[in-house]
């Protein structure tokens, strides 16, 4: 059923989010402006629909080649329905009145689709036409402040990451179809993965190999012993100079002088559906049903009720209304609890269901609530263990710290 | 300054919106999630990028005309960058596993940019070539729920516009080349709307000059004496019947029988940018400055201090952060309130901006606050009062219902 599902293809490449599979979204986009905010970065949106002759200034038209979809309109300008916005955000930069010293830095970002017309769309969300991601831009006066900027957002990607506890390889990376001076990955460790990480035995080094195909001891220390692994790249950061501004005349005015001056740009990116279906592949690899991020996953806890017509049902009466009141009335599990009254199933049979969706915490009330002292079976999801707890105990166990994270 | 505006135009049709836009298109965005939560409607996002042979097989490639902009992927498939999405909508329901009549009524929604290639884009965004709407999809078994749902979006889509403040027209609509049984429009009237509406001065029966632009008396009760006003659709609301349903093969199987039967739709929009560029066009028509609906304004309070090096800078030194801190520990204002630190302009001049960009209430550290009582200035920009407070009065003041209703 619709309301069950996570995702839905509906072309090669190209997925609905279902509402449980927004639902998580919407709870890393919230992690992720809580972060932004950190890095005082204020947030804008920006249309997909991108001036067609912006990217011919930079010279991103051609490199870019046959993965920028275009759009003609009905007057034969042509757009491209953007992959990534440093043109856009140069070009705003340079038509709003002028910017001040006093103005810096500026730091903008936005989390919007974004398209590109990948020759091979692969493994759902990972690799898609169209894809969620966040996009930060930064604006600095000068090289020195323009590295001060990268070295604080690379710091609070690596708390954003360890908020959602899956561990990654941040490694050095090629600038590509960016350009700039500098530029690091961030990658989720999986077999499925398309890029090759080398990493440093001796002095933990880490590079992408496209870096440098050919070199087989480590750039920093020289080591030979290199370890070889595959990564799910899920975030960037490039330090870009110049190269957008000047051609597009994104300038500033300085303190003691009149004479505008080139930005120095950033470019900070989080493939936000591409990082919540990696954590999955990831975290899910050993199991048979989804394993959630615990702050990603979309609903804490569910609570199954018996099947209409057993003796359970008949002896439990309202008390799945009851125990969902009791738990959303727990302010961090407002919104984190889902009842599955489709009582014509079976326990047994809506049980197998959640393990499947992978909801952390599974409530069943059943055979043990009929009883002198009425108690649920608990299921964790993440370790396997099932408790048997009274309302008390249950809310008690759901005040552990891990499951306030999500909230 | 870019944190300063509004919205960017990027290109003819096309705009960005800034900090200030986007923050009071986030809390639109919270207002139309909690009544479509009212409604029992599950939020989804649907790709932009939607197969082109659905809308060949609803028909809707010819009749949406030019309107429609076409993008071909690098296999010269083509897509249809949507304007709306009842094929795409009705396509998953196709396509999922069956639908039982026990998952009946489902109610999904989304709120997402929208395309259009407008012959003349104008007004901003009030009519622009990507903009963002909400648009729900309604699925039942008969007719007479589909009739029972259409009545409850129109009664809640009621709720929503009253809450936000701005009175306007609900009146009877073509279908256009949406199609379907009956439709309504929800406009604010404004001079420079692009739609006619009448309204019958004896019955107040109203209607969109198009259902029949040959009607010079009033279709409910004959009356010649109707009103004539100029609107800005807003909302819309459409009873489909089984258009896309039957032509997508969207279906349901019933209680009694294994035949599957075509699912009854309805489609309910919200112009989401639309809706708060017309909020303000009606809002601000008669004041220098833009006038925000309150629970759209996107900060409740704005705190200016002392210019550098004046008297009273010297003489309230940290006053300004304490304030900020003061009201920030307010809940319901505790992400409402922005603090004008451009100190190097003087208070007047950041008066007057504060008054053209609207901020329902603007405090300021003066005169007033050097002196045994120390007094903040409290500019109300809705009514044009000036008040004379203490923190604790101002605190007081700012507990006023009208000023929660936007957190």
């Amino acid at each position: 059923m619709v309301s069950q599902g996570i995702i839905h293809q509906s072309h090669n490449g190209l997925f609905s989010l279902l509402p449980l599979g927004l639902r998580s979204v919407e709870k890393l986009i919230k992690i992720v402006d809580s972060h932004m905010r950190k890095l005082g970065a204020q947030k804008i949106m920006v249309p997909s629909l991108t001036d067609g002759s912006l990217w011919k200034k930079t010279g991103r038209l051609d490199t870019a080649g046959q993965e920028i979809f275009k759009v003609l309109d009905r007057h034969k300008k042509m757009f491209v329905l953007a992959p990534t916005h440093e043109e856009s955000l140069a070009n705003i930069l340079a038509t709003v009145p002028v910017i001040s010293h006093r103005n810096l830095p500026l730091r903008l970002y936005q989390i919007t689709n974004k398209y590109r017309d990948e020759m091979r769309p692969r493994y759902g969300l990972i690799r898609s036409k169209e894809f969620m991601m966040k996009d930060l831009y930064s604006f600095d006066a000068t090289i020195e402040m323009a590295q001060k900027t990268y070295d604080h957002v690379c710091e609070i990607y690596g708390q954003l990451l360890d908020h959602i506890g899956i561990s990654y390889s941040r490694v050095a990376a090629p600038s590509g179809m960016m350009g700039g001076d500098q530029s690091h990955e961030l990658h989720y460790v999986a077999d499925i993965g398309d890029d090759t990480l080398l990493t440093c035995e001796d002095c933990d080094y880490s590079w992408n190999r496209e870096v440098d195909p050919q070199l087989d001891t480590c750039k920093a220390c020289s080591s030979p012993r290199l370890k070889q692994t595959k990564g799910i790249e899920v975030a960037n950061t490039f330090l870009l100079g110049t190269k957008y501004s000047k051609a597009l005349s994104a300038r500033y005015v300085g303190a003691g002088s009149q004479k505008p001056v080139d930005l120095v740009m950033g470019s900070y990116g989080i493939g936000i559906t591409r990082l919540l279906a990696a954590a999955l592949e990831v975290n899910s690899s050993s199991s048979a049903g989804l394993r959630w991020p615990l702050p990603l996953a979309p609903y804490t806890v569910l609570i199954i009720t018996p099947k209409d017509g057993s003796k359970e049902s008949l002896q439990t009466q309202d008390a799945g209304k009851e125990l969902y009141l009791r738990l959303t009335s727990m302010h961090h599990l407002e919104n984190e609890v889902l009842w599955d009254n489709r009582d014509h199933l079976s326990i047994g049979r809506r049980l197998n269901d959640a393990k499947l969706t992978g909801y952390p915490v599974v409530v069943v009330i059943g055979k043990l609530y009929v009883g002198q002292t009425p108690k649920c079976e608990v299921h964790c999801v993440d370790d396997n263990s099932v408790h048997e707890l009274e309302i008390g105990e249950l809310q008690q166990f759901l005040s552990q710290q891990k499951y306030s994270s999500s909230s």
